[in-house]
């Protein structure tokens, strides 16, 4: 995997001490997700959409309805830039000033491809749900042509872009540090709580194993 | 507090019911989160920036260092795309196309203003953190002058835009709801940790009573 080189664009500006080009620092960023932003542009207005992601090495993936405005927009190639970010903690400070968030995110640059294949296409899906829940393609009821007909899923090579990561203790003032009020950091972590079966689920299934471990998606047990 | 009118850049198109444009629905969205992602255009590059926001009243603010690029682009009063998205529930249906998420999003457009007074912008800084840990800006050492001024406050009308919110079970095809698979919800939640004491703090101090319950920020306790 190739590190990424600071260009114009991608290169963090402000407390640039917390940007990070090389490719292990990104992918772990991405992996531990599972909603991106997707901003794009259509007649000079930008847009930020909310979408479930994945990736596979060197490529990002993200699909929806054929009939979705943003990956209609997307699909033809316009520049876009490509956002996950992940809350870690609320870090207090003496001062306003100093309170902080810690977080890991990263925004990246690029234009998507459509997948025009359908048989590619349908492996990019087995391997988003395979991503999500390792063994439950083949449980499922096969996709029909159809279905795959009426997704699109775009890819988007991990090219140009940047981390950026805040993670620690409150940097106070020097002088502050004697200052009578609590500081320190309260951590934020995503959680998922115990699944619930469907209300149409005859209830002699069990939650499947592989929903009793999902922290390769940033997901804790509580 | 007004609802908002459906507009050609804000109607939710794809799965419309999901769409709403009531206020009370928007705030309540806009309310149970701390990271926004602003959308912006340099140079007809889109571009995604996470960052900390909060609401009074129909405006949104957020904030940051003078010499931030997302701001000094914003403070211009270019077009902004505001969205905010919370991750509810991974939805696993009986075939892979009826997988989804649970989620509450709002997606705003307007243009943002920077507030130039000192003094106001003083208040605003105030109310931000007031609204995070209420009671803490009067214990805190005070606002200086120059931090002030090297902060700048933007302020944004709620006035066009609209929520999208899925809740609940998958919805499979009827022929579906017999495949033997397990189906239903994974609730995913944000949490909270125990507060991490300042390393630098006297151990004499407990953690302060407004940390124990962040719920208004949308953040759950373990």
């Amino acid at each position: 995997m190739t590190d990424l080189t600071p260009t114009a664009r991608s290169r963090v500006k402000r407390l640039h001490e917390r940007g990070a080009y090389d490719f292990a620092t990104i992918a772990a960023i991405l992996d531990a997700g599972l909603l991106c932003h997707v901003g794009y542009i259509i007649d000079a207005q930008p847009y930020v959409t909310p979408t479930a992601y994945w990736r596979e090495g060197e490529h990002l993936y993200w699909h929806g309805s054929s009939a979705s405005r943003m990956l209609r927009t997307v699909e033809k190639g316009v520049d876009v830039c490509f956002t996950v970010s992940h809350l870690d903690g609320l870090v207090l400070a003496r001062s306003g000033f100093n309170h902080s968030i810690n977080y890991r995110s990263v925004m990246l640059f690029g234009r998507a491809r459509k997948i025009e294949d359908q048989a590619a296409k349908l492996r990019a899906l087995e391997s988003f749900v395979e991503h999500l829940f390792p063994g439950r393609w083949k449980q499922l009821r096969p996709a029909t042509t159809q279905e795959v007909k009426a997704t699109t899923v775009l890819s988007m090579a991990i090219e140009e872009g940047s981390a950026k990561v805040r993670t620690g203790w409150p940097h106070d003032d020097e002088d502050d540090y004697s200052w009578p009020v609590w500081a320190g950091v309260v951590p934020v972590q995503a959680v998922v709580q115990s699944p619930v079966p469907d209300e149409r689920l005859s209830d002699t299934w069990e939650p499947p194993a592989y929903l009793a471990d999902l922290r390769h998606l940033g997901l804790s047990s509580k």
